[in-house]
């Protein structure tokens, strides 16, 4: 039985913009009412969903050996300009604490925007030999960049959350497959655990992170069409180990310097990502595994029959679920039944179990799954296995409808006219075209297309053919727009 | 079996600062060489006790109905000089940041010293009905304070990690009754999980948090005889929400201002007790439940017998300790014997199993227990119940002594003259006292006795009788020295 009842929130397709901040609010994930321009407040309810998103990244990465550290949030200046593509990456978007208390400091201290130039002399400490590498290691963290571009909650913020790994080789083939990996382990949380799917892409020369060889990226779809970046890796040869003096004995005692690579990945984009992609117009639609709340338990007074039979049949089933590890609620407060149906379905709460007086007479139990809002009355004993196998459905059915519209939204198009007209008509979508890499094309395309960016070749994709702006040999490129 | 081998560090009790610096080293817990003084890299054996510390008081926290939530690291300076006292308590101490990229801010920022000045103005705008109360939230994370003292390594640091929960209450009763609460919520982990023992003390009046009612604080006895506050509950009365206009509804309608708390839990200082209180000759002690290697296996290989065969035996325990769940390393590199004892007692790993041909050949196992330096051989089928039982019995022989030893290290004193007097002989101990509570008294004791300090008010301990120092009237005190 599908509900039918009047959605909350408008529809997140044709106005993205307000149903995005309307959830925010509404769903309780942040306040963005902090007073400081890119700065927002994690509330219980979303912080609980970050906390859960957090240990399923931590625990592939440490599965695959990853170990966690935590450097200072502060970077000396000297550090920060010691790589110099690196500085001027980010020289212009660099909080600068220049006062402790009423002193003046010696030297100014950087907020750390990405954490290179605080690791990589203390790895010149650490390391001595080859038979010390790999080592792999992480931290989860907030970073901090000044960002000139409008903010917007979650998605650019000049304090945001992710983790970055910062990993040294002996070898160049090692540190390129670590890209490869870390792919891997993006894959393996964002779709395989969060149903998000991604384009896993190697950006163009230009977009590259400072200081790198190269970049891959990993950016999923928004409702608008716009692409969002969740996640990057970066090989970065030996460019960071020779500035900062990182060097190892190789099998014959010379030194040299391992070669290295970065990856983050953009906790609080990825929260968005999950809102924005999964949500529907009665709110937010978690997969299981990552709800704060999984099971909320409701009960339906009739006049004429016990409360407290129901209260306690309710309990009965609270303390079964409870009982088998799952988040559980029974909210037998005094609010009425559609006050928290809205509640929980704003909350994206994966099941709700309705009990009313035939399911007490009866010994059922009524489901009401969130992601398809339907419901079924099943026995009581079949509870549990009913939960554990829908909430994998749940997941297969949000990860399904997410990479079917990814994929839908991929269009390819082959000559310059084309593009222009196909972009007049579709808008907002993901062109698939021939790009010769070029800086001055990526330039012109965004100048004449309302700000379309080269998003890189996608990694799955092989191809070469005439650039579709400049007609010069090109690569299989996306263009998207882009938050 | 009691292993006599030559100890590593000098004995902690004789010469802690050099005991620690080299734990703190050897046991790749922190690396104080990043080079900005007050801030400390946290290493990844270092941080995965620090992950496991966390782990058990957020879910204590939670247990007790805390939600987890974060604020922005960075503070409005209008916000922090909203409370007289609290502002008067932290100026002098917080870090500015004036400038983002090339541009002057429009108003300071200030990095977070304390949290409540980021989040009172924020509880401004969630409550508004007696109803929603009462309130915990907490958040774990790093706060900053340009420290004017030596800074010393986890013990003093210019950026610390803590966790701090603010609490709302609708009742002064009931703000009350949390302080209790959070000293329970301490004992429960501080005391019977990591085995580190505290008194709970009522600061003076002068010692209390800036904008606070009450202070309440646990204070941990270190080896070189001095204390170490590692944690503090107080009650804030109405002050910052009615400076920070935090109003609810009462039952009547009418608006009023709740009543708050705030805990800190000093995480860094608790790594350090942890080192500190337990540790000996040959490095850290650990207690099982967080310690990141619980089992370290290690073949004795001996000429004539094959090493594979020893491997293979090796690896089945290897395989059953995982598969119960525990944290186990089975290590066959090329290091010695001796050189694997010495690393792994180092690090306080609680249990050593050792297997060479006589292991091997009688389905035994040698089992090395860190904490008493022990030997036993076991038949291969009790080694899991053995463990379990001696992990157990290794908590509980550390908090004994610790203890013990914070029991005889608090000495009662009746006079000027004798406290001079014990002083002089005994040096640094907790001397119990009768005190007036006048600051000029406090300022006195601490000219006079190389600044021995008042610690406050033992919670369970009443008494009255005359000030030690001056004769006035006086309550039952603690004096030491401190960290």
């Amino acid at each position: 039985m599908v509900e039918v009842v009047e959605a909350a929130l408008p529809d997140k397709y044709e106005n993205m913009s307000e149903w995005y901040s309307e959830i925010l609010d509404r769903a309780e994930i942040i306040d963005i009412r902090y007073g400081v321009k890119g700065f927002v407040v994690y509330r219980p309810f979303g912080m609980t969903i970050m906390k859960n998103i957090i240990k399923l990244y931590e625990e592939e990465l440490e599965k695959t050996g990853h170990q966690p550290f935590l450097f200072p949030v502060v970077i000396p200046e000297k550090n920060l300009r010691m790589e110099k593509e690196h500085i001027k990456g980010f020289e212009g978007e660099v909080f600068w604490i220049e006062k402790g208390g009423y002193t003046p400091l010696e030297e100014r201290l950087a907020l750390r925007p990405t954490s290179e130039t605080a690791i990589y002399p203390i790895y010149a400490l650490w390391f001595s030999s080859y038979k010390e590498l790999p080592f792999k290691g992480y931290q989860t963290c907030a970073v901090y960049r000044y960002e000139t571009k409008a903010t917007r909650p979650l998605l650019r913020g000049r304090e945001f959350l992710w983790i970055e790994t910062h990993n040294l080789y002996f070898t160049e083939k090692e540190a390129r497959d670590q890209t490869i990996e870390d792919a891997e382990i993006f894959y393996r949380v964002t779709t395989e655990k969060l149903g998000i799917p991604f384009i896993h892409l190697k950006r163009e020369e230009y977009d590259k992170f400072p200081g790198a060889v190269d970049t891959y990226a990993f950016d999923t779809l928004l409702p608008d069409g716009r692409v969002l970046q969740i996640g990057t890796t970066h090989y970065l040869g030996t460019n960071f180990t020779k500035v900062f003096n990182v060097q190892v004995h190789d099998e014959e005692g010379k030194l040299v310097n391992p070669h290295s690579t970065c990856y983050g990945i953009g906790l609080s984009r990825i929260l968005a990502s999950i809102l924005l992609v999964h949500g529907d117009e009665y709110g937010a639609v978690l997969p299981f595994e990552i709800a704060p709340i999984q099971v909320a338990i409701i009960p339906i007074y009739k006049s004429g029959y016990s409360n407290e039979k129901i209260d306690k049949y309710c309990e009965k089933i609270y303390s079964e679920l409870k009982g088998q590890g799952f988040k559980v609620v029974f909210d037998n407060s005094e609010k009425t039944p559609g006050e928290k149906y809205y509640y929980y379905d704003m909350r994206g709460v994966p099941f709700r179990i309705e009990i009313g007086p035939r399911e007490v007479d009866t010994n059922k139990v009524t489901v009401f799954r969130r992601d398809i809002r339907q419901r079924k009355t099943i026995p009581y004993e079949k509870l549990i296995e009913h939960i554990q196998k829908e909430a994998r459905d749940i997941l297969r059915n949000l990860r399904e409808k997410a990479e079917k519209r990814l994929r839908e939204n991929i269009i390819e198009v082959n000559s310059k006219e084309e593009l222009i007209k196909t972009y007049r008509e579709h808008g907002r979508k993901i062109y698939k075209v021939y790009f010769c890499g070029r800086k001055e094309c990526a330039d012109e395309i965004k100048e004449a297309l309302d700000g379309l960016e080269t998003r890189g070749k996608p990694l799955n994709l092989e191809g070469e053919g005439p650039c579709i702006w400049c007609g010069k040999p090109g690569h299989i490129c996306y263009l998207a727009k882009a938050y």
